[in-house]
């Protein structure tokens, strides 16, 4: 029952067109009538033509497919990122390629090669790990458009960044100001912007007190939900408690509320908590969880946004940078510090 | 600082080859000797030679790319699926390509023949809405592998079903023996096999007891948030409360929770809970709450697996069917009713 495609000399033949023409109608030139246009376009729908996309991309030199290089797809976060650059990306006519690294640098520069390989006219990417070189050069040696997701590198390259300190700088003003000072934070390591800044936001809080942060109380080597557990578990348990803590990640806060539960620690009368990113798991946790918001829908179109922007004006510009905006979303799950514990 | 590519023509002269045998390495053609091999690969290594992946698929007709098509990545059971697939595709060399729907069946259709143009090898794919012709045409008018996620359709395709039924079954069981009989379960429509077979478990477990559940309380319309909000809030003002509700998916439990908050419900006090699907809301809520859980990481590996063997085998074959249980786990979201409320 193998029916013969129509091709492209069949759309020709039956719109009294060349060849040429009905391939400049899909490649939307600009040299081609209404007129003409309109005719094409009627008879590749009455006979259901589909352009072959792999012979297309080889005379046009582009496959109208961007990559997308994630570590964890199934953060939430992450997930909403996507699906929001995905919108603006197949409104413009883009697909996009979806690959996970894990958590792992080898699989990164493994997975760009592959990309690069399938003809991707651009990629947006998160990096594990700033500091690692071989990523930073295999991002170089692409030579297409590429948009980094809240990581600084020392290379030009287009980025989205949230304002993570300043988010994070309320949070820790607000903990002060209910009479904290024992405030603990566990992040993600100093090594990559998000961990760096968050640090930096939660220390000038600190510091716009005349007070300085107790360094034993910063913990920050892992995004993980495990982390979380492991590092709230032992604050919760030590000699010398914190008042406060703040999860510098959505799947930090997990760990927190597991170590909480378990420690059987009353929110907020024994402990005041803020997280960063609003979930279903804030709002809806008994007492909700006040949170250092920020939108991750904004995030992912204007990465879209921006690699659009890169591939229309071709390559050599000056590298764009886009600052989001955090903000304080209060909730119940703070209190000031019961005075037992601000004695201790 | 345009650096030239190295060619396959390069390759060839550099390894002292013929440009067919380059070709046929890089095929994996059986007909190379594994010296050959090895002398074509260093040349390869040391020139950092990328084979252009759009070229050589024109030659060997695959693409090695697998279309993924769901209805909303940013929901943590369908992108825990997308990881667990993808992780399976790309250890037999596929790359993942991810298309979103939304909640929408005319972007089914042009997302299908948009994949079809990229020249995908195979799709894994949910469907809107079982009952679309559209849509089954579509996927036959594809002629390739594709594997279904948890939807029946009257063409031969092979897919990946939840045993919701049972499941469901031992959720409404249990709170029958609690003493329950007013249970409410908020659901998607019975128009997707997920509903049907949920529905038709609740049924079951009325009929084991020779009761019969009362259709006022079968609410099945959608698998949102709004959509269990809107549903569980009528019903716990309503003159004629159920004493459980089942949300029949996790975005429903959202829903569900929140209107428990604006009654001010508790739970298992005034109301049983039971969920589906296992997140870390319904661990971390207070209470944790009981769930029928699945492995959604399964259902992503076999799909995964399931396509690979159809890409191999290629077409015409049985379609194959993969049932993946489900268990009801308990927490503590379930009590007998109470007294005054069993009464009403």
């Amino acid at each position: 029952m193998m029916q013969r495609h129509t091709t492209i000399r069949d759309v020709a033949r039956l719109a009294g067109v060349s060849v040429g023409t009905v391939s400049r109608v899909l490649n939307g030139h600009r040299s081609v009538t209404p007129e003409t246009m309109r005719k094409v376009m009627s008879v590749m729908e009455a006979h259901a033509y589909q352009p072959n996309a792999v012979a297309q991309s080889m005379r046009t030199r582009n496959t109208r497919m961007v990559g997308f290089i994630i570590s964890d797809i199934s953060n939430t976060l992450f997930s909403s990122i996507v699906k929001a650059a995905e919108g603006v990306l197949q409104e413009a006519g883009y697909t996009l390629v979806l690959a996970n690294t894990g958590e792992g640098t080898v699989r990164e520069v493994e997975l760009i090669h592959l990309l690069q390989q399938r003809r991707m006219d651009g990629l947006i990417m998160t990096v594990f790990q700033e500091g690692n070189t071989a990523v930073q050069e295999a991002i170089q040696n692409l030579r297409l458009p590429v948009v980094l997701l809240d990581r600084e590198l020392p290379i030009p390259v287009d980025a989205v960044y949230a304002d993570h300190a300043s988010g994070m700088f309320q949070a820790t003003k607000h903990l002060l100001e209910l009479g904290h000072r024992r405030i603990a934070l566990i992040t993600e390591s100093r090594l990559n912007r998000p961990g760096r800044e968050r640090i930096r936001g939660f220390e000038q809080a600190f510091q716009s007190l005349g007070l300085t942060p107790d360094p034993d109380f910063i913990c920050s080597r892992s995004l993980s939900a495990e982390y979380g557990f492991r590092e709230s578990y032992s604050l919760l348990t030590g000699s010398h408690r914190p008042t406060a803590i703040i999860a510098g990640g959505n799947q930090i806060l997990v760990g927190l509320l597991k170590a909480v539960r378990l420690c059987s620690v009353r929110i907020p009368e024994d402990l005041s908590v803020i997280s960063c990113d609003d979930t279903d798991l804030t709002a809806l946790a008994t007492p909700p969880v006040t949170v250092v918001q920020r939108s991750v829908r904004d995030m992912g179109r204007q990465a879209a946004a921006l690699l659009i922007q890169g591939l229309e004006e071709g390559p050599g510009g000056e590298p764009r940078r886009i600052l989001l905006p955090t903000e304080l979303l209060l909730r119940q799950s703070c209190a000031p510090p019961c005075e037992e514990a601000s004695r201790e």
